[in-house]
């Protein structure tokens, strides 16, 4: 862009009219007026959804009871699922269930990733990543009797220095939770290999915005949410990759009957299922499964290519919108400017970070904010609009030169922030 | 009953008539002409479901959005659930949520229990228990090093004389998922106990249709799910009990960032949750946890022991039909004729038990085969009628006496059976 250029709402309206994906927004219940950019947060709902769960909950559950199990195939959900999954992540369709939560997706694929190398005892991962993932690391060093240790690097820059021949396992989350800052994932693959290491890689904010190119990294195992930008729906199960190479090594410790190789056979003993079924454990909630489900075969009729390079684009919209807009207003970027850093969000530091998102939400902009002082916008091509980020960045302006966010109710705190 | 007294058609339209619960069935969906004895498997949907779960797709998922954490309070959903659950297990409100699934509960309070009890080694439980039970228990073993060991006693008559000074845990399932036999809760949990042992409670085959009196056993951990006798649709989510006296000893190993004392602050360092909420891992589905919520709400109208009453006249009905219409073909009764000692299940054995299974499926009797050789029946007395039983027994005895189940078909085996 030339100095000279400025954005305007003209400008942004050109680029929702040239578009290719502006059909996709149809799709989606969106509320009147709600500029939402939250699904990295929870994804909004398919317009279609109440028609097939209802669907699901009258024939299948009600009507076909039981027999639904063989009838509609409910006991393959978390393979055929995951087997969808497979090619927004770079994963063959065997390497992938959707099962569980990512919490206990992690605790299965720590022990297990730990157990392929037992004579090491460093694990490393950052400060600062998503907590879930650092209690979960101390919550498997603990029931592995506490000779393990977490290695957690102040910045993510010192991330491959850390990765040494002690290393049993390196865990990140790819995409940063808060600054979107995106991890060079070959580059740190490739480190942990040539050290004997093994990775878990948490993709719960790239899953389905972004390409995530997990064989073209060789990558060992990872995790991912179902909530956010996939959009299946509120705590929508997990996924759980585990590359093929890995498979007849896999020992996860959380051993249910539907990792079994024969559960209706009800046998004492246990033999554990060959493949990525080894890594279930038990009964699934059918109904979330199948909610999910429809939202993933939804996003297969999308090329994740034209999703990165719009998301792309509105992430240096917005930058360069609220920098225009809002310069007078100590708004600190912290996401990279640079796009092939960045995941699909765009974050801001500022003192008053909370009361500013409450006074944003209230005039119909959904974004988050995070601890202590994160204004937290998360951008998903298939329904956010070139024109809502003017329209934002203009909303926000407002709300700078009136101070409107010093109302005390928007300085008040809710128990979920 | 005298020896002259013959079960009738008349005779069981006469107890539903006077049935003080037979109003309840209209409450549930159950199939023309279907007459569901499965409920102790997958539980049939109330009819006001699919409404219901409309509402909250389309208000509060698809317009609240993100804003439903506070404004439908879904933050809090296991702890409301397990608060509403509480009083049919005999439990007090805060020592109940409801999360996760079955066998990973069990898993977390395997290692919490082991942890209070860090001296002893011995586990206790039983061969046949439900297999996952044991899949987890050995699971626990091997993440621990492999120094505990499990007695798994082969007759259930042994289970007292199995818990010593040794002891560290009993894991049991109350009432026996193939053949219904319920074990004294009392007398286990206070010989356990008095050696100085704790004792999970997996409550799979009892909740819901018995009434389970925790505090009156002293019992200190339980399990049980959802989508059996409870209703909460397919693969529901399962429930988890610690006594209160516990609170302040749970240890659990998946510690994720819901059972953090202050989650979104998003610290690195885990400080957990005080009380049961130290029990829970990540984020739950809240779909399937709205759709439990509602089977919550509608069994609180009525009453346990009504419930009861009625669960044990079905299967004396049961016993008694099959008995006298099927004598000559060699059905075994497995289960305790001694009502005390039974849940609300019959199970037979039989050689050919799976195509009868398949025979009886066929004329819309629908139960359960269980490998090898048995035949099971659950009964629920919010929607079984004593008719049903009547005429489930005149179709089997048809089956028998024509030998319809030799049929090819019905010989067949699927995935799931």
């Amino acid at each position: 862009m030339s100095s000279e250029f400025r954005y305007s709402q003209t400008y942004f309206e050109g680029l929702d009219t040239d578009d290719p994906l502006k059909f996709a927004r149809d799709d989606f219940h969106i509320p009147d007026d709600l500029i939402y950019f939250d699904g990295n947060s929870l994804g909004p709902m398919l317009k279609d959804i109440p028609a097939r769960i209802n669907e699901f909950l009258t024939q299948e559950w009600a009507e076909d009871l039981i027999a639904s199990w063989n009838k509609h195939d409910w006991f393959a959900s978390p393979f055929r699922l995951g087997q969808k999954l497979a090619p927004m992540i770079g994963a063959k369709d065997n390497e992938v269930v959707v099962t569980d939560i990512v919490s206990i997706n992690l605790f299965k694929l720590i022990i297990a990733a730990l157990r392929l190398r037992p004579e090491r005892r460093k694990i490393v991962s950052e400060q600062g990543n998503f907590p879930t993932d650092l209690y979960v690391i101390d919550g498997a060093i603990k029931v592995l009797g506490q000779e393990h240790f977490l290695h957690a690097v102040e910045n993510r820059s010192d991330i491959l220095d850390a990765i040494d021949d002690e290393t049993a396992l390196v865990l990140l989350t790819d995409v940063h939770y808060k600054t979107g800052h995106r991890l060079d994932m070959k580059a740190i693959t490739e480190k942990a290999h040539h050290h004997g290491a093994v990775v878990i890689w948490d993709l719960c904010h790239s899953a389905g915005v972004l390409p995530v190119k997990l064989d073209h990294i060789q990558a060992d195992f990872a995790v991912g949410c179902g909530y956010k930008y996939l959009n299946g729906g509120p705590g929508a199960p997990a996924f759980l990759y585990i590359a093929e190479r890995h498979h007849g090594a896999i020992d996860q410790p959380i051993t249910g009957w539907w990792s079994h190789a024969a559960p209706f056979e009800f046998s004492d003993d246990f033999i554990g299922m060959s493949g990525i079924g080894r890594s279930l454990t038990g009964t699934q909630s059918i109904l979330a499964l199948r909610c999910f489900e429809i939202a993933i075969d939804h996003r297969l009729h999308f090329n994740i290519n034209e999703i990165r390079e719009k998301s792309i684009q509105l992430c240096d919209a917005f930058i360069g919108v609220i920098e225009q807009e809002c310069a007078d207003f100590d708004f600190k970027l912290i996401t990279p400017r640079a796009a092939e850093w960045r995941g699909s969000q765009v974050a801001f530091e500022h003192d008053n970070a909370f009361p500013i998102v409450q006074a944003l939400i209230d005039q119909g902009v959904v974004g988050d904010f995070r601890h202590p002082n994160v204004l937290r916008f998360g951008f998903n091509p298939l329904y956010n609009r070139f024109s809502d980020i003017w329209r934002a960045g203009e909303i926000l302006s407002h709300i700078m030169r009136n101070e409107t966010w010093r109302a005390p109710h928007f300085n008040q705190r809710r128990a979920v922030t």
